[in-house]
C-alpha cells in the first residue's frame, strides 16, 4: 500500500509502496484511511524536535489525525464491525492501568501514538486498537473530521475541564483563534453559557471569532494594552483564561487577564509560566495544564461535529500531493487545515 | 485599655493606653481579647513589608490571630451573645458581595482585616463583626487556638481544597513542618487518607512530623536526592505537593514531586514558580493558589480543635511582655508560636 | 397605599389601603413595586393550603413574585440605591447561618419569604432586605421579568444542579413543558449541551416547546407508551428527568424513564415517590429534591434574561384588577403567567 | 477439580469433580482459589431469587467473593503473573462500552458475574478476567480478604461516594451494625471525618460498632424514639444516612433522620422507599442509590486492608464443610463471616 514514510531527519519524507499491516492482537483494528489531518507537529516531526521524546524508529509513517473505515478487527474485538465509519482517538491505550481505568486514556501507561512513536495514517492502512476507535455517525465524512481527532479533541478537552466554572456571568478569555483556538470558540458556544473574548494578533482571525460565537475581541497590540481591554471588558478579569498558543509572551500575560480565583488554562506550548508566589497566593489563582483529550471527549465532540456546532475549515490534497501539502504548510499558503486522502 | 501600637516602621511598637472600641454599626462586636498569636507577618509589618499592600493609617495596633469573649454586640447581631467564648476569622466581610456569596470570605470586596490594615487584637479589645466570629464550644481556650485563626486556617484551606483528591492509595507531599506545616501535617491525618511524605531541612521538625501521623520523611539535603526519593516513595510522584515555604527554591522543586495530572498547592510565598508550558502540558500538571481560609474552613478547624486531633505548640507571654516575645521570635529563641495574653 | 390583603381562607382577598411599610433594620430596603407575579400558589394560599406549614398572622398581603426599584434603604445598605431597578429573590436571608454561608438562601435559619408569611408584593410598595434584592440591567422591564423571581427561579434551579451531567450525548427529559417547565427548556437550552426531549398532555404545549428549543417531544397518552418512546428517543434512558409535576402519576412514571445511574429530579409536588430499594440499587438510580433556588441561580437567570435567552409568556392587569386575574387563572382563562402592575 | 455446584433450585448444593476451566480469551485468567467468601445472597440464589434476575444455567458453581493466586494468564493479560497473590472484582468488565470508559465497572454492557451467573469460586479453580483482578501486597492472606470482594467492596463504595460530605462537623448515620455496615464503619473513620451514629437492634452490634470507632450508638426500639435521638445527638439530622438494611422499615425511617439537603443512600435492598414529594422538595432531600463498587473502590479498599484499617471477623471452613458452613449461616449459628477454603 502507499505511504508517506519518514526515512530521516531534516529530509523530506516520500510515499512509497510498504507491506499492509496485519490483525496479530486480538484487540487490533485496521482501518482504510478515508483522510490524514496535516498539522504543524508533522513539520516539527521532519526537522527531528520529538526524536528526544518519542524516539520512534526511522522510516515510519507520518500521521496523527486519522478517520475512516473499518477493515479487519481482532478476535476479541466487538464494538466496531468491518465497514464501519471511525474516527480514531490518537493514543491506542491498554484500558488496565490505573489511568485508563478513570478514563485518563491520554496517560495510559502502555500505549502507541501512531504518527509520532508509531506507522500513522498517512497511508491507505492503519494499524489501531478497540481502544482507539469511536463509531460514527454514517453521516460524518472522514475528510470532514479527520483534523478533530487531535487539534480539535485537544481545543475541546480544555473548554470541556473548565465548563463547570463558565455558566452565566462568567468570563472566558481564548488567546489565539487559530488552528485550536477555533475549535476552542465553538466548544464554549456549545457547551458552556460564558461570556467569550477572544485575543488575536489577525484582525481576520478575529472576524472569524465572532463568526463563530465570540461576544467581544481585542486585537493584540501590546500586552499593556489588550490587559487594559480586558480587565475592562470582563468587569476585573477572565474566571478563565485559554491559552492556545503558549508561546510568545501570551503564557506571561494570561495571569495579568485573570481575576481573583481565576484559571489560566495552558494549552500551546513553548514558552515558560512565570508568577511570584506572592501573586498565585493573594489572588488564589490557578495555572492548569491540558493534554489531547479523552476518548470520552472525543464521543462528545463527534456528537457536536454531528449536530453541525463544530465545523473544520479544510482543504484537501490527495495523498500523492503531501509535499505540496506540506510546502503549502510551511509557506503559510494553507487556510484551514490540510487533509490528506489517500 | 492597653494595646500594642505601631507607630513608624523599623522601630519598635510599643505598649500604651488608648480608647477602647465603640460599637458604632449593627453588626459590630466587640471583644475582651483572650490571646493574640504573634506570628513572622508581625515582623514583616513592623520592617514595613506590607506598606504597600495594604497601607494602614499609623500608629495602628497589631495583631491578626484572635480569640476571646464578647464583650458588646451591634443591634443587629443575633448570633452571638455577651460572654460567649469566640475565635475571629482574620477578615470582616460583607456578606453581600459575589465572594461572600459563595463563602469566599478572603476574597470579599467590602472587607477589613484587623492587625494588618485596621486595629488588631494585641490590646484588651478588638472591634470585629458578626460575620467574622466563629462561637466555640467552652472547653476551647483562647490561648490555646488563637494562632489557628490565621496560620492554622491557611494550612487548613490548602489541604481542604485537595481532599477529594487524597482518597487511599493517593501520596500527599509537605514541604516544610513548621508553623503552618505541622498544622497542615494534621489536617491532612485528621481529614484525608493519603499517604504523607514530608520534607524539611530539620531533622527535628522531621521528628514532629512522624510525631504526628507522616508516614515518611525525607531531610532536604538537596534538590535532586530529594526529587530521587520523593519519586521512590511515592511510585511515580505525588498527586498533590503542599508547599508551605514558597521560596528558597521549593516553588521550584515541587513540580519535580509531582505525577502526571499531580498539583502543587502553593501556601507559602516570596520566591516565583517558573515551569516550561512543554512540562505543564505533557504531564498535565496544576499549580493552585491558596489564600487564607473560609469561614467554615475556620468552623471546621475548630471542630477538629475540640475533638484534640489538632493541637498548636503554644508560649504564652503576658501583653506587657511583647516585646520580648517579639525579640526571641526574631532571634529564633521562641520554639512554638508565641501567644500574647492581655 | 394599595395592597391585596387575605383576611381569611377561603374568601376572596380585598384590595384596600393600608400604612406604607418603615426601614427599621440597617439592612432593610423598601422598593416600589414594579409587577407581581400571579401564581397557583396564591390560589392555594387563599385555600389555607399553605397555613399548617408557614402559618402567617392575617390579614397580610399576597404576592412572593416582585420586581421593581428601590425606593429607601436602611443605613448599612451599600450594595443597591434608590431607584435601582431590582428583583426580589423570594426570600430574606440572615447571611449568618450555615446555609447562608455557602450561598444556599433557601435553607437559611431566620428568614421570612414576603407573600407567604410576611406582607408580599400585590402592593404598591414592599418590604424586603439587602440580601435578596438583585440589581438588575436597567434594559429589564419588571413586567416582564417579576414571574422569574420564584417560578423561573425554581426552573432554573434544578437545570443548574443537574448541568454537570448534561455534556454531549447525554439526555435531558423534562416533564410538564407550562409555568416552570417553558423555563426549564429554555434554561437547558442555554446552559447544557444535552438532547432535551419533552413530555406534555398538551399538544399545544408540545409545540411551545420545539419552538424554545427542545429536541423531541413525546404525548403524555399512557404511561407505557410514553416510556417505551422516551427509551427509543433516549437510546436506554435519560440522564436526568426533570420533573415539574410531581403528581398525578410522573413522580412513578419517572424512574421508568432514567438510564442506569440515571437521576429523577423532583420539582413539581402534590403525589409521593415510590421505588422498591432492589430497583434503587440495581439500577443505582437517584432521586434529587430542589427547592426553589438561591441568590446566585437568580443573578444567572437574570443574566440569561439580559441576553435575551429566557424569555416568559406574561398577560398584565392593573393591581386593581386583582381578582379578575385570580378568577382568570383558577378558571383557565390566563394564558401564560399573569402579572399585577401597582 | 472439586466445586461446589448447584444442580437444582431449593436443593443443597453439593461437591463434586468438575473440569478445570481453560484459557480460551486474550484477557482470560485463571486463578487457584485460595479463599471463598459465603453470604446471604448464596442462600438467596439456592432459593431460587435469583433466577428471574440473572437466570444462570444449572448447574453452576456458586462463590462471588473470591481470591487466590494467578494460576495462567490469557496471551494479551500483562498486569499479572502466575503465581500473584489476587483479590476478584466481582464483575469481569469488557473496557470498551461507556460505563467502562469511566471506571463505572459494575454498569458494564458486557460482563459476566461469576457464582452469579457464571461459575463461581467455591472450587479450586476460577475463571475471570484481567480487568477483574487487583494484585495485592503479598501480605494480605486470601481468607482474610475474600469477603471484601464483596460485601465489602458494596460497604466501601456508598461511604466512598458520599465521603465529599463528609467533613469536620457533618454526620453520618450508619443504620446496620452487620455484615455490610461494620465495613462501612471503619470506612467511615478510615476516610471521612465525619462524627458516626450507629443504629441497630442488638446491643452487641452497636459494642461492636462502638469498638471501631462509631461516636455515637442508638439501639433501634421504635421509630419515633431513634428519630427523636438522632436529631438530638446530630442537631438536627444528619447530612448522610447510610441504609445498610433496606427493608423492615428502615427505608422509610431514614428520611426523618436527614436534615435539609441531606442525603439517604440505599445500600441494602428488600422495602420499598416511599416519599411525598412536598417532603423532598420543601426539604430539598435525596435519595441516592448505590450497585456494588467500582474496580478503583476495590483498589483502595485493598489499600486500608493492608494499612490494617480494615478487617473483617470471619471464620473459615474447608471447601468439603460447604453444606455445614451453609446451614450454620442459615441458622444464625456463624458470627463474622464465612469462609470457604478449597
Amino acid at each position: 500500500m502507499k505511504a508517506l514514510r519518514l526515512h530521516a531527519y531534516g529530509q523530506a519524507p516520500s510515499i512509497e509502496d510498504i507491506t499492509e499491516p496485519k490483525v496479530t492482537g486480538p484487540w487490533d483494528v485496521i482501518v482504510d484511511v478515508g483522510a490524514a489531518g496535516l498539522c504543524r507537529t508533522d513539520l516539527h516531526i521532519i526537522e527531528g524536535q520529538w526524536e528526544p521524546i518519542q524516539h520512534p524508529h526511522l522510516p515510519y509513517t507520518l500521521g496523527h489525525e486519522n478517520a475512516g473505515w473499518v477493515r479487519e478487527v481482532g478476535n476479541a474485538v466487538s464494538t466496531v464491525s468491518v465497514g464501519d465509519t471511525v474516527i480514531m482517538h490518537p493514543i491506542t491505550s491498554c484500558g488496565l492501568c490505573p489511568a485508563c481505568r478513570i478514563g485518563q486514556d491520554s496517560h495510559c501507561e502502555s500505549s502507541t501514538f501512531p504518527g509520532i512513536n508509531a506507522d500513522g495514517g498517512m497511508a491507505q492502512q492503519l494499524l489501531t486498537n478497540a481502544r482507539a476507535v469511536v463509531k460514527l455517525d454514517p453521516s460524518l465524512q472522514p475528510r470532514d473530521i479527520a483534523a478533530l481527532a487531535d487539534a480539535g479533541l485537544t481545543a475541546y478537552h480544555a473548554v470541556r475541564k473548565a465548563a463547570d466554572q463558565l455558566f452565566p456571568g462568567a468570563h472566558a478569555v481564548v488567546i489565539g483563534a487559530g488552528g485550536l483556538g477555533h475549535i476552542g470558540i465553538q466548544a464554549l458556544v456549545a457547551i458552556t453559557s460564558a461570556e467569550i473574548t477572544v485575543i488575536d494578533r489577525s484582525e481576520e482571525a478575529l472576524e472569524l471569532a465572532k463568526s463563530l460565537g465570540a461576544h467581544n475581541t481585542v486585537l493584540a497590540v501590546d500586552d499593556d494594552t489588550v490587559a487594559s481591554q480586558v480587565q475592562d471588558i470582563t468587569g476585573g478579569g477572565a474566571h478563565v483564561v485559554f491559552d492556545y498558543v503558549g508561546e510568545h509572551g501570551t503564557e506571561l500575560l494570561s495571569p495579568r487577564l485573570l481575576r481573583n480565583r481565576g484559571s489560566q488554562y495552558v494549552i500551546g506550548y513553548g514558552g515558560a509560566v512565570s508568577i511570584p508566589t506572592i501573586e498565585i497566593i493573594s489572588r488564589e489563582i490557578n495555572v492548569i495544564g491540558n493534554l489531547v483529550g479523552t476518548y470520552n471527549d472525543l464521543v462528545e465532540l463527534m456528537t457536536l461535529t454531528a449536530q453541525g456546532r463544530v465545523k473544520l475549515h479544510t482543504r484537501a490534497y490527495p495523498l500523492d500531493a503531501a509535499l505540496d501539502a506540506i510546502d503549502d504548510l510551511d509557506h503559510g499558503r494553507l487556510l484551514g487545515r490540510g487533509i490528506l486522502i489517500p
